[in-house]
């Protein structure tokens, strides 16, 4: 206890942390003193007047300051194996100095360096009772975004959050968890292991000191360094009140780009999805798509999308099984299709549609036969496999 | 054959109708003809002369147009119970004058006005190929549009064509078929029932005179009637060559309402309607978001999608089985929670999460609790369903 300072020879970095370790990042009214006063005069007259020299009381704030100073965060942090970081320091990320209300410091914690981050990551979030589809999505977009070298920025939550570390960690990609409690509390408990290789591997971050709960208010607040922290935002899926929709809000007033993966529309888990494209937000399919919306302009073109036109024999079993039968001039019905083939009327007439999207067959009156051209030709429009 | 009028007598109704049986109507060296001379002359010089009085010949207009001279039109008109519409007719739709390449006339065959068609009309397309999705997304699109009075107007193909007129009628809604092929060629042969049913009900419509097969080239002019018609176009499902993006195309460049329903990105049927959202489509989800597109203006606002906020004992069985050992104060760890739900863990963790985006549950630090003030004083945010 030796070690506690005078308040009145607080520098910027404590009166942060005291901060940090005093009240909300969402309390609005100590966001309104710390722009007023700056961190080190509002924790001075906290501690010695306990109230601001414009009269304001700061009972609160006085009431728990003590306790926290108490603390040795040096300590702290190397028992951790965490870093305390505060604007000014070269690893403090620039990008979170375009938020309304930035975190009055962070804990870090793993081999990443933050202020690496930002210039080529994307947020891929979505909601915790996701579906496999929304799991699906969200593993081909954060394996393919690491394979790329994005970062891939999240949660750590159940569901599309979990998914996406996952799979960025599986293509040995870097990423990153912000977490809603402290970066040594691993919540949910169920991917205790899997934050245990964020910080292994990526990095761990929170304006939540060490020690401190997930509370739900903490998780909304969370969600603002996330949007903050990455060039994109992706929602994989996400209920109409998902905290995941809270993120796109976040990056979209951040002037960051925001995007969604579209799904059934006959799934609630991708009704926020649909109604965030439908307010401005970029409909994307996959990391090509992300990758050119976010990436370096030039660098990282997705490849435009064109229908296949795959060499006869490289089709599809029952398209082949249909098209070797089709004449190239007179037609051959559907019902002689059936027999010769081998497959049923539906079979036959699906890849009968198949065959003349891919410009292979065309319907005559009485028929069908082989499309003039068909196939051949248009080697440009093939797809890329 | 007597009543065969000699060329000179010529009216605009009766040089339309010569063209048509002489002539494509993607035929552009014809369509600039007809642009240049009016169909009166360029049938008459045809006849008459072979060649235009700039030079151009016309042979092959010449050698056909004598063979088209000979029918009676009246007489097939008759036989059919079809109409036959040129511009200027009372029946005639302005809505087509807005094409490039206007049709030079209409067979029609049903008891719906066409011209009454165009104020209130959506076109319902997608692919033949189409998904159990797909045709499930445009029976309940179909449906719901035709019981707000909607006329739906499609192409009577296999898939989601079909899917759309069934639902229309279904619904006892007007619903309008453009073929490719003559009124009297029911194509596919498949939905030859449903065509007739149409034109018992709804109306045939198409530029292709009686009789006329239903070439591929005609598919792809049919198209452009379809968007013409509607004052939106809806693409449920297509693949990225899908001819319902040629219809979304035609739709664009006529200034109407271009719209796509999206669905599971790992599903080639929906590619083509995500490209059509990426490229400006609006991304639309069900009858009411498409109503306030296309109807008028006021009459057809959709409701603003929110999350429902449920009353406790309404809720889904599982999310109510947790709910009920949810305190309001203290925490309960997930293992207890499973315990007394008698659900499984997946199961336990899926309601959790449902519940907090209800705003009904509250994740702690060591568990849950009933969120405090949770479903209740939110009723202004209550769902419509």
């Amino acid at each position: 206890m030796s070690a506690r300072p005078a308040p009145w020879s607080l520098d910027e970095r404590r009166a942060r942390v005291l901060l940090a370790r005093s009240a909300e990042p969402y309390d609005e009214k100590v966001q309104a003193l710390v722009a007023d006063l700056g961190p080190v005069d509002l924790v001075g007259h906290a501690l010695r007047d306990g109230r601001t020299p414009g009269g304001v009381g700061l009972e609160r704030l006085s009431a728990r300051l003590p306790r926290a100073a108490e603390l040795d965060e040096d300590r702290v942090c190397r028992t951790l194996g965490a870093r305390l970081l505060v604007p000014g320091d070269a690893e403090w990320p620039v990008a979170l100095d375009a938020l309304g209300a930035p975190p009055w410091c962070l804990w870090v914690r793993g081999p990443l360096a933050l202020d690496e981050v930002g210039e080529r990551s994307v947020a891929v979030v979505g909601a915790r009772a996701s579906t496999a589809y929304g799991e699906e999505v969200a593993v081909r977009l954060s394996f393919a975004l690491a394979e790329r070298g994005f970062t891939v920025v999240s949660g750590a939550a159940y569901g599309i959050d979990g998914a996406a570390h996952r799979a960025a960690l599986s293509a040995d990609g870097p990423t990153v968890a912000a977490l809603a409690g402290g970066v040594d509390v691993p919540y949910p408990r169920a991917n205790a292991d899997l934050i245990a290789q964020i910080g292994a591997r990526g990095l761990l971050l929170s304006e939540t000191p060490p020690g401190g709960a997930p509370a739900r208010m903490r998780f909304l607040a969370r969600n603002r360094l996330i949007a903050a922290l990455a060039a994109g935002t992706v929602v994989v899926e996400a209920g109409l009140r998902s905290g995941a929709r809270s993120t796109a809000r976040e990056a979209r007033e951040l002037g960051r780009h925001v995007m969604a993966v579209p799904g059934p529309v006959t799934s609630v888990m991708s009704a926020g999805c649909h109604e965030e494209i439908r307010a401005g937000a970029t409909l994307v399919t996959d990391a090509a798509e992300v990758a050119e919306l976010v990436g370096r302009v030039g660098a990282d073109l997705a490849p435009v999308k064109r229908g296949q036109v795959l060499p006869e024999d490289a089709l599809p079993d029952e398209q082949r099984r249909v098209w070797q039968w089709l004449r190239p001039r007179s037609s051959v019905d559907v019902d002689e299709l059936v027999v010769r083939s081998g497959l049923e009327l539906g079979e036959v007439l699906v890849a009968l549609g198949e065959l003349e999207d891919l410009g292979l067959a065309e319907q005559l009156l009485d028929g069908w036969r082989r499309a003039p051209g068909g196939g051949h030709g248009a080697g440009g429009r093939r797809g890329r496999g």
